[in-house]
């Protein structure tokens, strides 16, 4: 059955887009090799019209699709079962930019464009496409569309759900939805888009998007303000919202511990503030340089005045604006270069993270004295990436395989009780499917199930993903 | 059977909140007059937990339901139909503001809150919720939320969508789904809060609603251009829009018949450019209302130089500025003193509007000379109110009666060639809805049905509504 299906798979596509030898390992394993499987074939349709083939052939012979794109994902969604049963469809040949429509700020593209692409496309109509984050070399749009991914400008711009006008969607019966609408209003039925959207390849596989596009800020300014514990970061957060409106686009939080990091493993780059608890990373947009740096300066000088800072310094160049970004950047490689940890991407409402942070490092420290928190995240989003590293000096398997079943379920309890969640922006995929149970309402579970049973019936599309 | 359900129900909310007597055309007849049902009774619960009990009794009597906010829809989906045989389930007395948390710029309300007391309550505690509309004095943010309402804030600010974090539910099985979530980001399965949005009570009767706020703008001020035709307007948007990025809050056009009704009906309201073929509204916010004026006056100025204009007036005080905004606004109301006349709430992409208006004029007046166009709306959203009243002198109901079937078509046909939407910000309700199955694509009409069967598998909620 399945040498019919391979033999149909490379009629439609030709034998060279479906891969059954040698090493597959770029499709089956993750980024973050936490998970190798192996499928039946890696298919690589070269458009819609061949995903839709590939869907309907797949269910004919009763076999399940595992839809990729960049293979960036951080929660094993994007790999393979080890049944040796499932097709992996990768979306990586689909990469044209369909279409750009300046006077509409609208941009048309197919799912398989690696996110830069997409960004360097709109860079070069003059516009710009606000998505970024670390992966963006090499992920793709239609992967941060399928995990709503987030990144560093969702402050000013939103997740990739509220960049995202039209979908082309390609569902679990093998048709092909053209809802590849540049409309910022429209009111004709349920909303399908942000329904696909976040659904991690469980729903459809989105095959194009019609994304937003805004204007090109002309200025564009950071800075770094030392502050003494987290409440004084949420007090800033409110006066730089307050004075800077929609033109602050950035507010990152990195404690101490997370930056010292950084100096360990990268001494070359300049930490403004080391002996700073928190430092925070402010980025304004304006209608020119001179502009933004003078704005930042007076909310930070006024930020002083009010004793919510100890310290700050305004970047004065585009150069030193990005030397404090790669700060920012370089504590997620510094924590590789540490070890491994117990990772959780978590959102909680910004009034609560002071709270949250207090009560949840206490009670890490009283399970395994010694404990060190690599707590850093996009606090303007109320999003924390709150890892947890073995005391100085014990192994990082050891510490990983005794503590982090336990660390997992304190920190998520917490997160329960303080209204947040336990995936910010990474998605459920694998890692969290078994415990979304224990933190979602039964009720939203149960609406989840009853729509996934309407739209894939027969479980074709990812299964054993999210639900 | 009838008996024993409001027995059941007067039992559960107190006889007072179960009406059957007396005249209830406030609830049975929608606000433009065009629909009038008859209810079995209507019922007008206290609380999340009434609703459900509403939901669950109607449930075991077999009756369906028609749940209402402030009754001030475009479409007819808010009142019960005229068997008699429906419950209407009116929100109103579910009007508490439930909780503000300004460090997380967030306000959580009961769906039956009158959206003017939402922008007050936001307002008192020096914040913005930023959603207007000319029934903000009388719908509420339920009824908002369900049929995702748009306005005049859209360009910065978003649809109704947009301006939602979390909801709170009552399914169709009478369970509440608590997703009163105050984060920005939540990647913890499927987005069933905007599946709520926007579906018209035919999913779930949304109950509560936790909402964004954001810092309230120091300085606004509002200009008002005269154009010669719409590809200047849609140049002016694009100049606007690179210069004023987020400040940019309104971008409204107004045709010169538009505005001749206005001075018609209300000689008071004064128009700068009364022979502007059109007149374009822009609203501007900045740190303070000097800088907002010097900000519009000098894109302004750079739009008058490139020729994209012909005049421009910069209010220079905030009572300009609403003198302005009572100029746009009056049209509605100018169009109803005039009489009867053919609405169109559509959307387009901003690129096609110019197109499309000018062949879709000429297709009217080709099979009608001297119709007479009633063109407005939100050019910054691409949604246009293009409504079409009878030749001067002619009897406006025997006009409807003659062409109204193929007017419609006719600028839905062309809508659709230009890639818009039948319904930009109204809903589809029952007026539209025998339309969309030839708007819409039929892949989304079966996604559309397969989701509501899987949520309604009985069809009790507001049924016959949408689809």
């Amino acid at each position: 059955m399945s040498h019919a299906l391979l033999s149909e798979l490379r009629e439609l596509l030709g034998p060279t887009h479906v891969l059954t030898d040698g090493d597959l390992s770029a499709w089956e394993r993750d980024w973050r090799k936490r998970y190798h499987g192996k499928a039946l074939a890696v298919v690589r349709p070269g458009s819609t019209e061949e995903v839709a083939a590939v869907v309907q052939a797949c269910g004919l012979h009763d076999v399940s699709i595992v839809p990729q794109g960049g293979n960036t994902g951080l929660v094993g969604g994007g790999v393979p079962d080890d049944s040796g049963r499932q097709v992996l469809l990768s979306l990586s040949r689909m990469n044209r930019v369909r279409a750009i429509d300046p006077a509409n700020l609208t941009m048309t593209v197919d799912a398989g464009c690696i996110l830069q692409q997409v960004q360097q496309a709109a860079d070069d109509a003059g516009l710009l496409f606000p998505l970024s984050l670390a992966a963006e070399g090499s992920c793709t749009i239609g992967g941060n569309l399928s995990t709503n991914a987030g990144g560093t400008q969702v402050l000013r711009y939103g997740n990739a759900r509220e960049l995202c006008l039209g979908l082309e969607v390609v569902t679990a019966a093998g048709e092909v939805w053209d809802g590849l609408s540049g409309l910022r209003k429209d009111n004709t039925g349920y909303d399908l888009r942000d329904l696909f959207v976040g659904s991690e390849g469980t729903l459809g596989i989105i095959t194009g998007a019609t994304l937003k596009l805004y204007p090109r800020p002309v200025g564009r300014r950071t800075a770094l303000a030392a502050a003494r514990n987290l409440d004084q970061a949420v007090a800033l957060l409110e006066l730089a919202r307050r004075h800077l409106d929609a033109g602050l686009t950035g507010f990152e939080v990195m404690s101490a511990f997370s930056l010292q990091l950084v100096g360990k493993h990268f001494p070359q780059i300049p930490n403004p503030f080391p002996a700073a608890p928190w430092s925070i990373l402010l980025e304004l947009v304006a209608s020119d340089d001179a502009q933004a740096q003078a704005a930042l300066e007076s909310v930070l000088g006024l930020a002083l005045e009010q004793g919510l800072i100890d310290d700050a310094v305004v970047a004065e160049s585009l150069a030193q604006s990005q030397a404090l970004w790669h700060l920012r950047e370089s504590i997620s490689l510094a924590q590789s270069e540490e070890g491994l940890n117990i990772k959780h991407d978590i959102s909680l409402p910004v009034s609560a993270i002071p709270a949250f942070v207090a009560q949840t490092d206490a009670a890490l420290q009283a399970r395994v004295p010694g404990v060190r928190l690599v707590n850093f995240g996009h606090l303007g989003d109320g999003n924390l990436h709150y890892n947890v590293q073995a005391p100085e000096g014990e192994s990082a398997p050891a510490f990983l395989a005794a503590h982090e079943e336990a660390f997992n379920a304190l920190v998520y309890d917490a997160v329960c009780r303080f209204g947040g969640s336990i995936s910010a922006e990474h998605g459920i995929g694998t890692l969290k499917r078994e415990q979304l149970p224990q933190y979602k309402s039964p009720v939203a579970l149960r609406l989840m199930r009853q729509i996934k049973t309407a739209l894939d019936p027969l479980g074709r599309l990812n299964p054993n993903r999210v639900l």
